[in-house]
């Protein structure tokens, strides 16, 4: 029996597309093999990683002057691929600091040029989006870097910077495909895919035509993005089952009805604990309210023994990985694309009785 | 019905391995989700990557000084991290040029010191392991490469060139498992899952303790082993799925006995083809006889016409990917662990059948 699975990645993925991949597994279509055992560059794999393009493409109305790579090394190898791709001009970035993941991505950057942190909530143990004065943005700096959703604080981006011409890149790992954005306001938009889009091991870069081929030739040939762009993603073995994987998630989001239509049942999803929450006397968001995600909800009893009893009493019922990050204590729902509104409902069930139970002793 | 897949990369798999993976791809075992949606940080994905690891340890039979490393980027991203970590004293390192993988291990090395190419064939289109003069050895070389396995010219290293104190550091991604090797007497090991481990991917690296650490605050922290090692490989999140697909191949080849097992199927799968080139009319192996690898097995009939009609026919029979590669041309099978005898069986009676109806033609 499935369980409602709440973590924050690798996450739940649509049943559907499990199913079909289980179908598939051994062989394919009428090729006579797994897509696992597919080289690269046959026909049949090559009509899959082209179809994968054109769904994202179609998905997220891509303009044509970007460019979409399926790469590896997740967000992480992100942070230092963009400084070293685009810290070529003043060699200087702007950030905000809205978590440890742009945190990690200011260490990475200051590898290899001047990195100006221009707002951080990091004295609020991240739990709100930084207020930031336009003024004080660098107009020479080769880049403007956010994370645009907070996995670990359930906090996101409402409304992007305006960086004038300075190019925006943007760790999407965590809501890609959660809502419509516009692509056009980003320079790069990066993501892991093991969130929203599929299984750990592949990630998704979308990147604006005139930031390739800026790197200096000391830069390792499989981090300089043109690498990957004069190459379609096939400099070397691209990670072909993930991306097969990828594929079908795209073709269930289209079954869905699009972006469009996913992002209406994200807040549905997300309306539904938020509001329990708020007028919960056991339990509180710990997110500010005007900067919630729509995919990561994190919460609080205000009492660890108590938060402990309830991810325990939780998973034996079937609602598991609620147990929050470990540098912030307390749970976390993370409801991605593929939970369904199911399994908010029987979550915030749940979450009723054991305050119908434990009332509110951790108030 | 499934075909007999000769691809270079990515490649065969053992059946059984596929339908295990598809009897639990949507629920795995008790925990009620597919392994692509487990937290990497669960105690259920940590049993599965603990036991990748210990598997490997004992099939390889790998010492207790040596790290093993699931990481990303494949061969391509190590010809990076090799000389980013290593190239830290002398700045130079020894190689030698067997192929198209190790001239691009050679150029990207350049981009980071001082390389001296010991020996090539290139003259010959790399059908044989050049010869060379242990004389010719730099004794304060960071390292010394070889690529031990040629994929596209199907030659490999006999025996190990005899570097004393210098590091062995060797690209083991079409030979990997095929045959019994000494760890000890390599400073790194890696390998491409793609060929004789599992889907694409997931990079193996067998790493000396003593050359952690060695790296420059500069080096991106996903390119220094040492970020990686100090971290399980989970700095960052691993391709779970292709992990736990290596397990499950580990497991086959435990249910095969073991490497030594492999390592004589292998020879007598190998001899099979190679037996029936030296008595052909109509076909000739192209590597030189001393050097042929086990894995890779590239032909011709000397006859480009009659190479694409051969090729062409046995794709129709269920004989698949048998084209060879673009840069050499005629045929090639790859005869990796996962290929039964059957399937050799199978090709070498179709080239009799092929030779009897085509005769001498091509010679």
């Amino acid at each position: 029996m499935r369980v409602y699975n709440f973590s924050a990645g690798p996450a739940v993925l649509p049943v559907e597309v499990l199913e079909k991949a289980q179908r598939e597994l051994v062989c394919f279509e009428d090729v006579g093999m797994s897509v696992m055992e597919m080289s690269h560059r046959s026909k049949a794999y090559m009509k899959i990683i082209e179809e994968a393009e054109a769904k994202l493409r179609s998905l997220m109305h891509i303009p044509d002057n970007y460019h979409v790579l399926f790469l590896q090394g997740g967000a992480s190898l992100q942070f230092a691929m963009a400084p070293l791709n685009l810290l070529v001009g003043s060699k200087k970035a702007d950030f905000i600091d809205t978590g440890v993941w742009s945190s990690k991505a200011i260490k990475e950057a200051k590898k290899f040029g001047s990195v100006n942190v221009i707002a951080s909530s990091k004295a609020d143990t991240y739990s709100h989006i930084p207020s930031y004065s336009k003024e004080s943005f660098d107009p020479e700096a080769d880049y403007f870097y956010i994370c645009q959703n907070n996995t670990i604080y359930g906090t996101k981006f409402t409304t992007l910077p305006d960086t004038g011409n300075v190019p925006l890149v943007a760790d999407l790992s965590s809501c890609i495909m959660s809502e419509e954005i516009d692509v056009s306001k980003y320079g790069i938009i990066f993501a892991g895919a093991q969130k929203n889009l599929g299984p750990a091991g592949v990630t998704v870069v979308i990147i604006r035509n005139d930031l390739v081929g800026k790197a200096s030739e000391r830069v390792p040939t499989m981090l300089n993005y043109q690498t990957h762009v004069e190459n379609g993603s096939m400099f070397n073995t691209p990670p072909t089952y993930a991306i097969y994987m990828l594929k079908l998630v795209f073709e269930w989001v289209e079954s869905q009805g699009g972006v469009a239509a996913l992002e209406k049942k994200n807040k549905e999803k997300a309306d539904l604990i938020y509001d329990f929450l708020d007028q919960s006397k056991c339990f509180k968001g710990t997110a500010a309210k005007e900067d919630r995600s729509l995919m990561n909800v994190p919460f609080v009893t205000g009492d660890e023994a108590l938060d402990a009893t309830f991810v325990k009493a939780a998973t034996a019922t079937g609602l598991v990985n609620l147990k929050g990050h470990r540098s912030v204590g307390g749970m976390r729902a993370s409801i991605y694309n593929a939970m369904p509104i199911e399994g908010v409902r029987a979550l915030v069930n749940f979450m009723k009785d054991f305050e119908a139970q434990y009332g509110g002793v951790g108030q």
